[in-house]
């Protein structure tokens, strides 16, 4: 199990000195004092962050990190041990008057439960943890809690989207008015987008819910990110692929994204993904508020039946020009079978290719290059300026570059590398599967970019 | 010459027979007729967008668009040829109580000079031209116009860079009071990193300049501009590296950048250029209005000595982690004899190296490549969430790649790419070069994040 002995890291040798004297084991009952403060609740694993913190769970389902100096007391708490006798009594019931969503757990910090002996990640993911963690989401909708991965999103593969795509398809099937899908946050617009296409049609809402801070941190937005979802879910007709996160820096609501166009931003604010050139679909608040920035939304219709389209080739690329781009990656490529490249070019959708003077001679190589691939793969366009679209209309160059068969995607170079593995995914012959990268299938495919959404 | 047969379209076939049926070349005096508009002035080469218009540079320095109808006519004008002597009679004369500004065009739109006969870029750039375009600019300083390259700047290469860091000490050494860069704007900040660190201490400001609109359009942002650069450093006592551009889609005010952390962030929005993780340095308006949002600034002391430190090693990489990336691209580096790579990683700086189950057995490849690989180049790890910056201390995974002699990167990935062959540049020793790449020399490590610069 090389994922535990990579994701867990242990307390420092001092806390680690101080529980071994004190007879307590990770997952007891303790007490911890510190200056006036007093924690009790269930010792944790340390799994993030400093390694001279401790962390308890306490009985409210949050967790506290308490720092250890010299003054820090840690004690076992007497005669208590947490018994599934206890977390009986609290049996989930459903309440039929309400939607009923499936939460599909894929990892992360994010309602996911924590083995207090092993470290290990629980494969009992029941609604009872969940309700004791959040106990909001249980007055909104009813809650039915699926372990379907236990991994960071960095480790997602195309492999694990096919599998959430058919997951999806079994919930709707058993009657699930909505689904949430808890992930980890750096990848979490490449899911997104690969369920946009492989889900198609879906008759109610799937939104991607994740958290950008640890549990154990005082500014978790797991808790706020989830009822938002849940309350998006109960009181709106919205059916599609979304992401649901912070929209601000404050507790004060999130952002409904469109799978296809959103971006993770920024690497730790709680409000990091945005929108790309599009508005968000809403604004959700925790008391179930909702405002609508955009009313081109799929309704939901439960009578509808969505289609699963879960082919992908993973015999793609993306590479990124810069100055002193070097064509022979391209070839490199070419060598390993690869069907299909996403550059992100510079600007509208721009590559070194024109020779200036002695020193830009090289850059003929990279156009012939481009030129030669593009007539046996998928060489398409995006742009490393993240908003606006690349236009291969405006510049001589870029039109000739065009005129050899490398086409513009007019999304952002995420969801490109998506849609250009799902098209390949299809079939043998590249001009069939290009045509299909060019077809709109469930909007990726932006004509206008809306400029207030870069701000 | 295969840069104007590359860069230069020419007009439609219609308009071309209809300028040869009235003996009209490129160049000469015309008069276009339109509804009720009457245009006259020069006749331009075609350069960009549609084929279909006319392009007439008319008295005031601006160029007009006729978009070519049934009801277009174009005859030409009688008896008016533009003549040199003309132009002598508005001999440009310094003001000594003006500072003095010297002007280095490196192609693009802004402030080139293009040569009607062929559409070539003419090697006269005079500040006769210069003003004639932009009459204002006189008012502000005196010009001294140099014409370095004449190049779209996604050609640009970092021989280039190199380059201009000798035309700037040249200037310094010449008592030019500031500098500006003309410059396309799709590696505009590539440049003004490169520069930031290859001329060090700059005893004046360096202010790289551009335009997102061509200057056949009405909404052409090379004038203002330059004007806002030409004010920024009449009336300021800033020295240092930046970028003035639009701060708005408004003609309202430009931004100053810092050179090395800022980025063009849209396709065509004119206030494409951001400042990523720390404010702009000031607000400037048309009419020399400055608005400082930061102090930290070096103020300009022309009896400082600029350093020039133009080394550059080619020899780098950058690569973007993405679901299904494949390790085998760091063993074809490896190979090509690569001594650096920056990895543009997901959120804090991750990658795929977990095994977590048996459709992830071959991220242990891509760990034991980048572990190998850190040992003889240098691995540089930098985000592609673009605003805030990589932390490998919060996870183990990445605290296993740091021990294993991944460096961090506070920085964008284009600052680090620039920071990295300009280290290597210094040394054949890896160890040496990697010391280099992880010295604060001219502000690239940023070790704070200014929240408020991610809206």
């Amino acid at each position: 199990m090389l994922f535990i002995k990579l994701i867990f890291m242990d307390y420092s040798d001092q806390i680690k000195a101080e529980l071994k004297k004190k007879h307590i084991k990770v997952g007891d009952h303790v007490v911890v004092k510190k200056d006036v403060h007093t924690f009790e609740g269930i010792l944790m694993p340390k799994s993030q962050g400093r390694t001279d913190s401790l962390i308890v769970k306490l009985a409210n389902g949050y967790n506290a990190g308490v720092d250890w100096t010299k003054d820090t007391k840690v004690n076992p708490a007497s005669g208590k041990k947490e018994t599934k006798k206890k977390a009986a009594l609290h049996k989930y019931k459903p309440d039929p008057s309400k939607k009923t969503v499936a939460i599909l757990s894929t990892g992360g910090t994010v309602a996911s439960k924590i083995d207090y002996k092993t470290g290990a990640v629980s494969a009992t993911f029941t609604a009872e943890d969940l309700v004791r963690a959040i106990p909001e989401l249980a007055n909104i909708v009813n809650i039915k809690p699926r372990l379907v991965f236990q991994m960071m999103s960095e480790d997602m593969e195309p492999y694990h989207w096919i599998t959430l795509a058919k997951k999806i398809e079994d919930e709707i099937a058993s009657g699930a008015d909505g689904i949430i899908i808890t992930h980890g946050t750096d990848t979490m617009h490449y899911t997104a987008a690969a369920l946009s296409l492989m889900v198609q049609h879906p008759p109610i809402p799937v939104l991607l819910v994740g958290s950008q801070r640890s549990t154990d941190r005082g500014s978790n937005d797991a808790a706020m990110n989830l009822i938002c979802a849940a309350q998006f879910i109960a009181k709106s007709d919205f059916a599609g692929v979304a992401i649901c996160m912070h929209g601000s820096t404050e507790d004060s609501f999130c952002h409904i994204h469109d799978g296809l166009h959103a971006r993770k931003m920024h690497t730790t604010r709680r409000d990091t993904f945005r929108s790309i050139d599009v508005l968000p679909y809403a604004k959700v608040e925790q008391d179930g508020t909702i405002n609508w920035l955009r009313t081109d939304y799929k309704r939901s219709d439960k009578k509808r039946k969505a289609h699963i389209v879960d082919r992908f080739d993973n015999k793609i690329a993306l590479i990124k020009m810069h100055p002193g781009f070097n064509h022979k990656i391209l070839e490199f490529y070419e060598g390993q079978g690869i069907r299909g490249i996403i550059i992100e070019g510079t600007g509208l959708g721009h590559a070194p290719i024109n020779v200036t003077d002695d020193y830009t001679k090289h850059h003929e190589l990279l156009l012939s290059t481009i030129q030669r691939l593009s007539r046996t793969m998928i060489i398409a366009m995006t742009s490393q300026c993240v908003y606006g679209k690349v236009n291969m209309n405006v510049y001589a160059p870029q039109r000739i570059m065009r005129e050899s068969g490398v086409v513009e995607a007019r999304m952002t170079p995420e969801t490109a590398l998506v849609k250009l593995g799902w098209s390949l995914g299809h079939t043998k012959n590249i001009e069939d599967a290009k045509k299909l990268f060019l077809t709109n299938v469930a909007g990726e495919i932006l004509d206008r970019v809306e400029i207030p959404a870069y701000e």
